[in-house]
């Protein structure tokens, strides 16, 4: 996106699934020096949280503004915009929010905000014009005006959404979908495989990847066998990693002991149905 | 938005409230010699209908496309894509058509698809890149690839809303709209006010818009009394016409005899509230 609007972009490489320390970032700023950094929290297609939380200050100390990417873990793990001094958050209301698909949640720090103020060139889409949708959106308590006609339908879904998030408290939806990403991690360990992110400590609490094992030559036939036979849906992998990983997203309102246990059963019959013989079931038939 | 993307924009200006006439269009095709001719069928702050019929051909023998908007009028009027050579059309889901706000259908003629699978430049906007939209949609029987998440709940209520449409029939609901505009308009007429369309042929069957008459002082606040007393809204006028014209929307699954009289009489009151004293009224004091 920053290519096709004429940004200079400049891309930092890891291998999949491994996070960007700070000191990587501090030394790509300093040598780059870009005007905005930008990346994701939660990298869904390995199941990666990259941890973003000295990002800000680095940034700022670098002439630089921070964007993060929080579509998939948004109310599932930690995240502190003022505190980590994130100049950017956008989020989707369909993950752990557990609101219908259609919104995109975004917010701006005062940095942000008057980098946007002080563009010189014109904003060539008309809905994504920040400025005039603030003026909308009546922030600033300056009157608002007709921009454009969004959805009063998903909107007030998405308050309903976070009136449930405010009953039940963010740390406890964390700590919620902290335990059962690790009972369902435990669940496929137990199973002899091998899960895609090693270190716990940059799992995402959303979607979990799991490492295809050697001499299976269709792993996409258990993701159709889940939906068929069990109306279980477990994710396509996404490029670099086709072929490498399946991928269990269990979150929001279904992060629960239950749907855990449910996808882990269903996960089991899976690899039966393609010829895997876990070893779970090695034990089981042993006893 | 035309100019914001770079276009070199004519825009062909008549007084408020007066349609172009096919001649007009192409003397100005001709001398502009323009790539896309726009124009709104449904002219919604004068409560204008331009009638389109013959625009398409003449835009297609000067090697121009034509553009409808028609987010006042899909369902109300008659409107013929095809016979009419229209190459692209878009609308609204929430007048009309009766579905939720939230939704833009589009559609494209075989010229304009043309036109855009040649395009050289980038798209700069992720989710209009039209191209990538086709994929998704599975037009062509091409394969789907996953390219934004819309909003299903959307798509479903609109599915919801055609399906409505087409039990009632569309020759139905245009005859219906046109019947309701008719009665709207003689209520008007008989509390003595004037209609800012004067040709009946070029009302919009959805907006209608009434001359505020000499010696009002505060026109907007009928607007509010109306909303206040009544709960029924009527349109804010827009420029040029402001405190010009009141406007009266009654459009889709709203389009009824009881609404027609229910806005007639809530709109009296607002007169006499404003102290403008209606001519039926008069007669009625008279007896």
């Amino acid at each position: 996106m920053g290519t096709k609007n004429g940004a200079i972009v400049t891309k930092l490489e890891h291998p999949p699934g491994v996070p960007f320390s700070s000191d990587e970032v501090e030394k790509a700023l300093k040598e780059h020096k870009p005007h905005v950094l930008y990346v994701a929290q939660s990298e869904s297609s390995t199941g990666l949280l990259q941890p973003v939380e000295k990002l800000g200050s680095i940034c700022h100390q670098n002439n630089c503004l921070l964007v993060v990417d929080t579509v998939a873990s948004l109310g599932a793990a930690p995240f502190f915009m003022d505190r980590w001094e994130v100049d950017v958050v956008y989020s989707a209301t369909q993950k752990a929010i557990s609101c219908q698909t259609g919104l995109a949640p975004i917010s701006f720090s005062s940095r942000a905000r008057e980098k946007i103020a002080s563009r010189k060139t014109k904003v060539q889409s008309y809905v994504f014009d920040v400025n005039k949708n603030m003026v909308q959106w009546g922030v600033d308590g300056v009157a608002k005006k007709y921009h454009h006609t969004y959805s009063s339908t998903l909107l007030l879904s998405l308050r309903e959404a976070l009136s449930m998030i405010a009953a039940e408290g963010l740390e406890q939806m964390w700590k919620r979908h902290s335990e059962n990403t690790k009972r369902l991690c435990n669940g496929i360990e137990e199973l002899g495989l091998e899960l895609f992110i090693k270190d716990p400590a940059y799992r995402l609490p959303t979607v979990t990847a799991i490492c295809i094992p050697e001499g299976v030559e269709s792993p996409g036939s258990l993701n159709a066998y889940c939906m068929e036979k069990h109306k279980v849906e477990f994710g396509a992998a996404l490029p670099p990693l086709v072929g490498k990983v399946w991928r269990i997203g269990i979150m929001g309102y279904n992060s629960t002991e239950w749907h855990t246990n449910k996808a882990l059963s269903v996960f089991k019959d899976g690899l039966l149905h393609i010829g895997y013989t876990p070893k779970a079931a090695k034990v089981k038939a042993e006893l």
